[in-house]
Formats: C-alpha cells, sequence, structure tokens
C-alpha cells in the first residue's frame, strides 16, 4: 500500500463501522499492505442508525461515481439491518463481521448477539480500568521520576536515552494493560558500574532496549543537534556500557534499531508471559 | 465474550501472525464479543518460518486434545506455506488475509505480494516516524507542561483535571499521529474567568472533554481519597465553570463520562477532519 507511487489509479478504501472504526482500519490495513495500489483512505466512524447508514451509503456511491471506479469498503457493522444497506452500494463490499459470524455461529451452536458496542472498548470491563490504570502507572513511572509501587510494575525497562523506552511502556499498557516503568541507563551509572539502587530488588522485572549507535546518534542529533549527547562516540560509548551492564547483571534485552513500537511490544509481552509472570 | 460466565465450557482461541498479533487479536476480539462464550486466549506471533509454523500446529493441537475441542484459530499469516502448515491443524483455522485477498487480486487485477512485515509498523515509514513524533510531541504538551510549539499541534484539548485529556492524546498520538496538547482548565482559570491566556492565539485547535461531576469524583477520590479536589460539590462547581467556560468561547466539547479512549479520539478526529484541518 502506498499513498506516494505514480503507476496505478488512486482507489478509495472506506472503512465503515458502528463503533470507533479500529477494527475494520487496522484489519483493512494489513490486507491492503500485500498489494502496490495508492489508496485514499476514509473512514465513517459511528455509523449506529439506518440514516447514518444511508449516508454512508451515498457517500461511497458518489465517490464511484467521481472515481471512475469501484472504492473498497471495509465494514465491522454489526447489525444486519445496516450492513444490508450498504451492501448496497456501487463499492466493492467486504463485511469482516458476517464473513466469520456465519462459521462461528454452527461452530459454537450459538447465535451471535448482532448487538453494537460490545468491542474491547467498553469502559465498564475489567479489561478497560486496567488499561487505563497501567497508562497512568506509566506515565508517573517515565523516565525514573519515580520509584514508588515499583513492586507493582509487570516490567521495568532499563536501556539508555532514547533507545525507545517511553514509546514503548506507553503501548504496552494501551494495548495491553500491562504496568510498565521505564529507566535511563545514564553515564553516571556506567561509571558506578552499578544499576541504578532503587531497582535492585526488581531484577527480574527488568527487560533492556539496545539500538546501534549510528542510528541512536542520529535520533538524539535531531533533539540536541552537535551536542556530545548526541556525538557518535558518545553514543558508541553509552551503548557499549549498557549491553555490558545488562549481560554482566543477566538482564534480557533486544535491539530496538530496526523494531517498531508494537514489534518491540510483543516481543517483550512474549518474553515476561514465557517467564510465568 | 466473557471470560467469567460459568455456564459454557471454556473455548481456547490463538491469535497466529508473523508480526505482532495485533490485527488478528483486534479484529478476532470483535468478532468473539458477539458470543457468549468464556474463551482463554493465547498469542502466537512472529510465525515466520516452517519451523516455528510446525511448533505452533502443535500447540494448538495439544490444545486441542486437552480442552476436548477445536480451539477458534484467528490468523494473519500472509506466507501461503506457513498458513498451509496451520491450515492442517485440528483448530478452526479462520485465514483472515486468504479470505479478503483472493477477491482483492481479483478487483486489482494485481497479485498480492504475499511478503511478511509489510504492516503499518514498518519504522521506516513516514506514517511510523510521524506516529513517534506525535507520541514524544503529546507527552512534551500534557497537562500544560509546555507552551512551545503549540503551532504545531493539531488539536488541543482542554477540561478539568481528570477528564481523561491524556490517555485520549496519547491515543490520539499513537493511533493517527496526530499532535495533540492538552492543558488543564483549573479554579484559577474560573475565578479570572478567561481561558488561559497561552491558549488564546490557538481558539480554533481547542476542543473540550467534559465530564459527568458523579463520576469525576469517583474518579478523583480513587487518586486523593477525602480530598476538597475530589468533594463531589467541588467536581459539580468545577465542571459547571468549564462548561460555561467552553460554551461562552465557542469551544465544541464532548462528554467523555461513559466514553473510552478509543471513541473519545475517533470522535474528535472526526471533528478535526471535518473542519477542514
Amino acid at each position: 500500500m502506498s499513498d506516494t507511487s505514480q503507476q496505478a489509479a488512486l482507489r478509495t478504501v472506506f472503512f465503515v463501522s458502528d463503533g470507533t472504526g479500529i477494527t475494520a482500519e487496522t484489519f483493512g490495513h494489513s490486507v491492503l499492505t500485500q498489494f502496490d495500489v495508492r489508496v485514499r483512505q476514509i473512514r465513517l466512524p459511528f455509523i449506529d442508525s439506518i440514516e447514518k447508514a444511508e449516508e454512508a451509503l451515498r457517500t461511497i456511491n458518489a465517490t464511484c461515481i467521481a472515481d471512475g471506479q469501484r472504492a473498497i469498503v471495509f465494514s465491522t457493522l454489526v447489525k444486519d439491518e445496516l450492513s444490508d444497506i450498504l451492501r448496497r452500494s456501487q463499492g466493492m463490499y467486504m463485511d469482516l463481521i458476517r464473513t466469520f459470524i456465519a462459521p462461528l455461529e454452527q461452530e459454537f451452536g450459538l447465535k451471535a448477539m448482532h448487538t453494537i458496542g460490545r468491542s474491547h472498548t467498553s469502559t465498564d470491563s475489567a479489561e478497560y480500568k486496567n488499561r487505563i490504570e497501567a497508562i497512568n502507572f506509566s506515565l508517573a513511572h517515565d523516565d525514573g521520576q519515580s520509584s514508588k509501587n515499583l513492586e507493582e510494575a509487570d516490567v521495568i525497562l532499563v536501556g539508555v536515552s532514547r533507545s525507545g523506552k517511553t514509546p514503548t511502556t506507553l503501548f504496552l499498557a494501551m494495548q495491553y494493560g500491562i504496568k510498565a516503568a521505564n529507566y535511563p541507563l545514564t553515564p553516571d551509572d556506567f561509571e558506578r558500574g552499578k544499576l541504578p539502587s532503587s531497582l535492585l530488588p526488581y531484577r527480574d522485572k527488568m527487560f533492556g532496549l539496545s539500538i546501534a549507535p549510528e542510528r541512536l546518534s542520529e535520533i538524539r542529533n535531531e533533539r540536541l543537534p552537535g551536542s556530545k549527547y548526541a556525538a557518535l562516540a558518545n553514543c558508541r560509548y553509552e551503548v557499549n556500557e549498557a549491553e555490558t551492564m545488562m549481560k554482566r547483571e543477566g538482564i534480557r534485552w533486544m535491539s530496538s534499531t530496526t523494531k517498531s513500537i508494537e514489534e518491540i511490544a510483543a516481543t517483550i509481552l512474549q518474553e515476561i508471559r514465557s517467564n510465568g509472570r
């Protein structure tokens, strides 16, 4: 999927949902990345009434006419009365729910409930409350700013400044409800040759992030151009010291250099879960 | 979908992916919430080799035997050679990719690339860099801590303390790459009867969050039990003042009381996009 290539005609892709549309969009992206097509994306969230479905239908049809070709419609509409309306559009209708609901009804021997808004975003669920609590925990324990309640942490990320700790902890909290603290490993720690003392009781919760010094220098130069902090020699020193320390202390670690925060988070989750925690 | 109900037999659900598994999981959750079944969820991410696929196959088959019933397998495996292995499992194989790839190949007149790891998590993409930049922006502009570079903000959330601003800005950044600042509206602002002066040049970027005083009091009591800050009378006062101020200043706003951060974020996105920004 590419927004810039010049070869192919532009396709409009709609993500239609009775909720936020995040499921339709996440899934649609995954499928579309398998094709070298230029796409224009339009979200149509909160389509939860006949009137809104009919308005969405008009939007999609008008787009098909204007584009001179069929739009692709990824839909997670749950109610048949709404999806039946969109199914009549001139677009290509990809019904994510119905495609998988029917075989599951047979498998479970149960009818699907076809109720809107029972998704993972329900604010009453324990899972949702855990996620919000985890976000607050991760923010309160960002960049070593608090050592309070570290016994509650599911994981404590360590690594040199700008190795990717903060966005990873926020993603772990938001996606998985994981309480993740993060602590920088600094030149002070390297000179002392010891982990920050407040972390010592929690060694088995620690997980390290490292990064190629060249990449680290790039990232730091965006923040503080020309500084000693960003200089390649200094980045090499810090990364080397941090990796030596993590090896010596028996801390599991991975490189964040070419990994997205989603990939880093999924890897950490797998590690801490397979560790029985 | 329920993890606690006692009636039905427990079903094991696998989310299998050559990447993080987030797409399979997000989608699987959406589908499963339509059924009143108890599920146990197992993620099998990073299945990107024949060996790993065969190991996953053994895990799934062993689970089916132990459970005495078929597991459900949501898969986003892209490569046929890997999904062909999992397809042979004793579980019910829900092939998210192939189900939709074939009709799209016909529609586009293109073969799918069947390459792993071309998802939205690619760290080289401009979109990914935007998301990371947006997360850093949101953190630097959390809770009114900086008025620098506000001209870069896509949206500035305002509202009383604990109305949901911070998790919403982080979600906007992480999911959509939206640069969102957030500013508290405080009793000082209400006494002065004015918006914080640093915000005045950016009135058209402002979006308000309000909340039912009863819910606000609950949330604040979890943080500072028995405080004046958390008292219902004070919450009523602050919410009333904030809503009066937002109305007077012409700031669009919504209630966060029963909305998840996903729903709040999707609503805000729709508002700021329909505003031409």
